[in-house]
């Protein structure tokens, strides 16, 4: 409690490490202010002390030796990245009582439960704001905007690089390959998007963020992941014409005694048919969004950058102080994440609202057989629309002699379960050519 | 230190203060566990023993003695409303060592600073996170996602009832009467509607953000208020066929140093043009949406319900989450108010772009006449567009042989003295029969 200043060990030093060491040195005063008491950076551990080439950082700080500089430091920062090395040294810093802030989501969502122990058991704290949604203040607002509330649900977009690939096939027709690629060449995605692609990056977010707001142990591999690939220029089109756009959705919820018996949470990351009048479809390229339904505040949303280096230095810093002012003055977190037992929900057991596209036999009596299995499976329908297969973007209903036309089905909220045995049934019909693409269709 | 309980005094128990209430019971258990101490409702200080009526509120607990209700407790929930007597039972509060909760946007506008210092002297806090825009938390957006970071602006959506008289003109057509008479109806509108509409509501937001965001002593007397009375189906017409909407716009902006080498901060609310692509243009009804600039976090956007009993208790809450667990436990607020030299700026300071409508003399000439006087005045056009007086929701140039015509001009950005003395010089001209409207336009 006698510290004059809060001295601070930073663990990497590439895009967000590089601006997180400017922020600390070229903003010292504001920041001095804002915490209470002055921050020191005392060293920046990195592999190579070379490869910092920004003219900003101060050569003499730099060291190898990541666990000699958490000795000598109050308060850790770390933005490595990857998950071994980062964890050993993040448990080192909480066990030796030092308060951590991290921007690395893959760490949270693998080893969470097992540091937010280890910093529970020292009386120190992990902060994380910037690890999900980069500058988008999320987690403050789970944690303390909403310490007094109850939230329901969690959705939204949390992937940058899927959401201008998606993007860019929505406004220029672009295949998933070219959008890809594109995204490439503009370097907003990696040489292996498998990552972004494939909804994992994502997935450790809303993981982090049900774990938040539902004091649920969720960890990466408890979450229902579906990436992107399979998402052509043709289902975006379709969905234009239906009303809605095409977005890769992260979404956590709590099931409380359902209709269904179900008391537990969905923690999903899926491409899914969004109406363009809701909030979540006019987010752009390099923006991330988030949704939250809260019992008493209704719906909240933020907005911001999800990702580059300013924007995610901000969100650490904004951790660094409030990391300082505790360390230097004490207090209570709230929200501190002590876990109850939360069921999370098989993928069979969520509830959403479905689109189908078939491929049928054009003939009298398929779509009597086609609604009769979806009855039968308790799975109601809102909208049918058939469509010669040969304009298959049209948007009326056509009616035509081609010996095979296309049905595009959109259901009411139903169970997976159901949703997946109607699907199973209508793939035995021999009037149903191909199930060519089932997505969830999110509400307004 | 030695707490074992934090005592809590109600002061008001109408929409707000009844939800606040009930939840405080409700839902006492998950908000000891978040504030890491128990909380008590000790009372209700209320004018009419017999006028709250809603079965949850234990009647013993009610009160109509505020002053010996706020001796008695550890925190005080101010939700009275009005100014003077809040006022006095604030203060009485603050200088007895009681942290404060209040959702009382007029009287912050009105006696902050002095509240504020109160709070500083006796060091305890004032928290008001409910009183600008409702659930939206953007108080703890500035305070604390940005306490690492440079704020250069905020712009938004703080009236609900603007708003959705606003939006009832340009989805149905209607004129301004006409829809803040079915405001009225809905209980959208007060009977006085005069602080919604003349922009009072949002003027009084606007001021305690710009005091939170750039560390100035804004009053609402400082900020520079147009409201909407003036807007017609009209204007909402014409900027629909520009690509705009019309929204009530409440902005603070520092201005650093800038090309007019003018120091000081815009606090402003105004009807502006708001192109359909930017965030804010979406945003419908009864919800507020706040867009703030950081430096290194660019663009941030906080979303959600900006009145109700349920959302603003709901901020009430979170803000008595953080007030019991500092009571307890001590700790630091980063961003406290301590106020700065910051210059406000007059209104013929500041700089936007503008939208003007004129009607002219339809002769040969009269264009370059015109465009030579905003030339002159330094304010430079960025489109002009023609049209038939007759058919003035025309999109494209028409040509006519009418011996008037309409003009609607979109500026880059001047500075208000400039476009004023470019209105001045207009209304000379014998060409220009009338300047019919002067707006606001917004960037992307």
């Amino acid at each position: 409690m006698a510290l004059d200043k809060v001295k601070i060990a930073l663990l990497g030093c590439g895009t967000v490490g590089t601006q997180v060491a400017r922020l600390l040195t070229k903003q010292s005063e504001i920041l001095a202010f804002r915490a209470g008491i002055p921050l020191e950076l005392v060293g920046i551990a990195v592999n190579n002390l070379d490869a910092p080439r920004d003219q900003a950082i101060n050569r003499e700080l730099l060291t190898t030796d990541a666990q000699g500089l958490i000795d000598s430091a109050d308060l850790v920062i770390e933005l490595i990245g990857g998950i071994e090395l980062p964890r050993k040294l993040v448990l080192q810093a909480l066990t030796s009582g030092k308060s951590v802030v991290t921007g690395n989501k893959a760490l949270l969502a693998t080893h969470g439960p097992e540091l937010y122990e280890a910093a529970a058991q020292n009386q120190v704290d992990l902060y994380y704001e910037a690890a999900v949604a980069g500058a988008v203040p999320v987690v403050y607002g789970l944690r303390e905007s909403l310490a007094g509330d109850t939230v329901t649900e969690i959705s939204g977009i949390m992937n940058g690089t899927t959401n201008f690939i998606l993007n860019e096939m929505t406004t220029k027709g672009m295949e998933f390959a070219q959008a890809l690629k594109l995204a490439q060449d503009l370097g907003y995605a990696e040489a292996d998007p498998t990552a972004d692609v494939d909804g994992f990056d994502a997935a450790a977010k809303i993981a982090i963020l049900a774990s938040i707001a539902f004091h649920a142990r969720v960890l990466l591999s408890d979450v229902d992941v579906s990436g992107i690939r399979e998402i052509s220029a043709h289902d975006i089109a379709q969905a234009d014409a239906a009303g809605y756009v095409i977005k890769l959705i992260a979404r956590a919820r709590r099931y409380t005694l359902n209709e269904d018996g179900i008391d537990g949470v969905e923690v999903s990351v899926a491409p899914t048919m969004v109406p363009k009048k809701n909030p979540l479809a006019s987010v752009d390229g390099a923006f991330n969004s988030v949704l939250v339904e809260a019992k008493a505040a209704d719906r909240l949303m933020f907005y911001g950058r999800g990702a580059g280096g300013a924007p995610t230095a901000s969100a650490v810093l904004s951790d660094v102080v409030a990391a300082a002012a505790k360390r230097a003055f004490g207090g209570h977190a709230p929200g501190e994440l002590v876990f109850g037992e939360t069921k999370i929900l098989s993928a069979a057991e969520t509830r959403s609202s479905y689109y189908l596209r078939l491929k049928v036999v054009d003939e009298l009596g398929v779509l009597a057989k086609i609604t009769e299995v979806f009855a039968k499976n308790h799975v109601s329908i809102s909208a049918v629309q058939q469509v010669n297969a040969r304009d298959i973007t049209a948007v009326t209903t056509v009616e035509t002699e081609a010996t095979t036309s296309v049905l595009n089905v959109i259901t009411h909220v139903a169970q997976a379960k159901d949703l997946n045995n109607t699907v199973t049934e209508l793939k035995r019909l021999p009037e149903v050519l191909e199930v060519a693409k089932v997505l969830k269709v999110e509400g307004e």
